[in-house]
């Protein structure tokens, strides 16, 4: 054996080989008990500590998620408390915004929010932001979009604050708890994960601090700076408000008959199909009647995307859908099946619907069924901007899925109200006519030129195909000319396409 | 309404303001179905079209994990192949190295393989590299160590070659499928998941190719850029091989019931405790004893860390374990429960045992047992170099467990035959002394003089504590005084601490 000089001096050579240092000595071993760790960490500050921490400056970019949709307390909570700290002109990217933050309307005037990224925009911020109260115009992204841009750097967070419904001292959270202490579920935390990977820092607000280990975790320890215990993250009952409601509707059964028509005869609807619903009441509604067509024929879906959905749990649950790939649990069944259920697995807005990623669950879909608030005659949609030219809605995943998804299909009533939805020329394009297959109303089916051989099928089934001209010209007969609206001259909006792309901008009104 | 020009002009000044290009047309829209997809990819290509295409050349580095153990089949396939192909210079860096890899003795003499870093190294692999055939000195890190060394850039991954008992053709992939056509299962792939999260290419080899989607999956599509179908990525009849096997010796029975009788009277055996148990017969079998006092005095555990085996799942059914924290299946049993159990969860290396993370698993450890080559009077270990200084061991978690748990227990006997184990200094130092509280020997137990308030417990409880000196002199009035070993003096070995400093050099022999 070597004498500890030669020794020490091998090392040390070998060491400065190796542009290495020495070990010296090893840092002081801890002894005491580790239960009092499980439910304490230098992660577990106040809100204002976190923020502090965090190094958050003036002008950096903070992101939020909108899981708890109307009923989010998060992003009203933190916003206030940055206000309170005297932030001003920060960039507020959340994966969308809706009727619940308004408050946001007096950051904004007070300068404290002075650019937003966002999926969507409802309710009166939507309206204030469309008379044109910010200098910044808005930037509209899909969620996939969304999620390739952070995690290609054209949206750089410096401070990702997000709501969990349980985590520990460390940081494993998750959109629902195990504990007795449950206050909220959101379910899955799909939207949120690019910005829990990529943001600089993160932070979990959560309303129910549990022991080490919150396992199985949506995010992991390892991403997590700082754990805030709040009194409340959300309100679940109102995870399942806006858009997302079954519908009892005549005109809307009658619309999810034939969109389920439709993708029955489509010849998409074969063993180990895949299929992906929007939120609207008709789309929702489909879902039943491809369900009896499905015991009917003894075919199975592989697996359902997107929104997961009440319904989409009891066919899963039946055996009729293989997994649920779930970005977003629109319901409180659907969020108690993702913490239960190994096979309803949570995906992050990448893994569902970005561009960037060839493995990205949207180019593995089949067929989705989409709403929208106008398609004009170039099967051009708009799902964000109402007819009267005010911002009232919220990409989500419509452009994504239409592009990816082997058959897209939109369902619109003809006019809702006195407002057409058939249109000569959307007012704001969001998901461009290339991407869309089909048009369901209760006055016909609209085919893409581009895909005639669907419209033989379908007309082959005895489904009434019209051509979309002929709706709109219809639409025109009852409502008559529009006039056109009256914008100012402010450009209050970016709409970006899947590729970060200009694709269209919103002026300012009323 | 704009006219189309304004609306243009207005897009195109927003896009240069902000810097972006112009929407011009999406791509086109594809209309396969996606059935196909399920079963098909771009990504799916032959192992050496996977090799060319992900740019590697000579001189860079290849990473492998050794979850099927004595049973892998990755490392050897690869490094053939990559042979076959003319690669020279590569540095091979594996969660660990084994007998059944010794067919890399060749390809070290060939130039193929020129660096080496790994956790251990075992057969004639080990006798081959102590005897000096490698240029280069094998870096030996703990898995902790590895894992943080692969997250801040210590090590930088060229390739990494992930084996997967289950991919489906995007490459979401786990350590077990789900279908009918399983080949293989290995449980976790802890310590691969900090290859897919940093290398710059990543390679799933597996041998079951599902359709998509593969989920629940612990590497998800978005980190891997090809997927390989191979014959066998390893056999799991071998994954309790080696150290890894139940005990009918009686002195480690004898030494796992004075484990457990100080793990019993420590202080740290309370309701809600954390426990990890090594590889070893004893330490195995010292788990079936502190199950029997949980049972009779009404205590549970928390968690349970680290190789998770057989006896632990057995207890966490049972309700005397909260959660199984699993970087490592050591048996199929195991490898079956994390499959098939949402809070027997899987964790990377990092959130293991990163010294650089707050909330790594060790660091929310309360006791933890150990077994060891040897271990000497300043209560250091070695775990790595046998008494004959040849390689034949491997440092796994040791040292990170050892430093972050509040009871580190080390148990070896006295004498292996005519080998003393318990020495005036380790051959070679792997877990240093300030990190060990407890030795259990056949002929008594030692505390460190670090941790008096133990000592006291342990007696009190009518334990027979012993001087670490005495133990040493009693193995050398056995066995004599130690011929200094033959070492040559060529550094064939360095061994960096949880710093990633240089804290050992292992010398040829032989």
């Amino acid at each position: 054996m070597n004498t500890l000089e030669e020794r020490k001096a091998l090392i040390e050579a070998t060491a400065q080989r190796m542009g290495k240092e020495i070990h010296t000595e090893s840092p002081a071993k801890a002894t005491e008990p580790r239960t009092a760790l499980q439910h304490e960490s230098p992660k577990l500050v106040s809100l204002e500590e976190a923020i502090r921490r965090t190094g958050l400056r003036d002008g950096m970019t903070i992101s939020f998620h909108h899981h708890f949709r109307g009923g989010d307390k998060v992003i009203n909570m933190v916003v206030a408390k940055l206000a309170e700290m005297g932030f001003k002109d920060l960039h507020l990217a959340s994966s969308s915004l809706i009727d619940v933050h308004e408050p946001l309307i007096e950051h904004i005037k007070n300068g404290v929010i002075t650019r937003i990224s966002t999926s969507g925009l409802r309710g009166e911020l939507a309206k204030a932001i469309s008379s044109g109260i910010m200098q910044e115009p808005v930037v509209f992204r899909s969620h996939g979009t969304r999620g390739a841009a952070i995690a290609n750097g054209d949206i750089h967070i410096d401070v990702a604050f997000i709501g969990a419904s349980s985590a520990d001292p460390m940081g494993n959270s998750c959109g629902y708890s195990r504990s007795e202490n449950a206050k909220s579920i959101c379910g899955s935390l799909g939207y949120a994960l690019p910005d829990a990977q990529h943001a600089d820092k993160v932070v979990i607000l959560t309303d129910d601090l549990v022991p080490y280990p919150n396992h199985p975790a949506s995010i992991s320890e390892n991403l997590v700076d700082y754990v805030v215990e709040v009194e409340s993250v959300g309100d679940s009952s109102k995870i399942a408000s806006g858009a997302i409601r079954d519908t009892k509707n005549p005109r809307d059964i009658l619309l999810a008959q034939q969109a389920a028509r439709v993708i029955i005869n489509s010849g998409y609807f074969r063993d180990g199909f895949s299929i992906q619903t929007g939120s609207g009441g008709a789309s929702l509604a489909a879902v039943k009647f491809i369900r009896e067509e499905m015991l009917h024929q003894g075919i199975k879906a592989s697996f359902a995307l997107g929104g997961i959905t009440a319904h989409m749990v009891k066919m899963h649950e039946e055996g009729l859908i293989g997994r649920l790939v779930d970005v977003q649990s629109f319901d409180k069944v659907a969020a108690e099946s993702l913490k239960n259920d190994p096979m309803h697995q949570e995906v992050s807005a990448n893994e569902y619907a970005s561009a960037d990623e060839a493995g990205s669950a949207t180019h593995l879909l089949d067929i989705v069924i989409l709403s929208a608030l106008e398609v004009d005659v170039n099967f051009n949609v708009n799902v964000l901007v109402g007819s009267d030219g005010v911002i009232r809605g919220a990409i989500g995943g419509h452009p994504d899925t239409a592009a990816d998804s082997a058959l897209s299909i939109i369902v619109c009533p003809l006019l809702r109200g006195r407002i057409p939805c058939v249109v000569d020329e959307v007012t704001t394009l969001i998901t461009p006519g290339s991407s869309v297959d089909v048009v369901v109303t209760e006055y016909g089916i609209a085919v893409n030129p581009r895909r005639p051989e669907l419209a033989e099928r379908l007309e082959a089934a005895g489904l009434k195909v019209v051509d979309i001209h002929a709706l709109a010209q219809r639409a025109r007969r009852v409502i008559g000319n529009p006039a056109p609206l009256p914008f100012g001259d402010k450009v209050v909006g970016v709409v970006l396409d899947r590729q970060g792309r200009v694709q269209d901008v919103i002026k300012s009104i009323g």
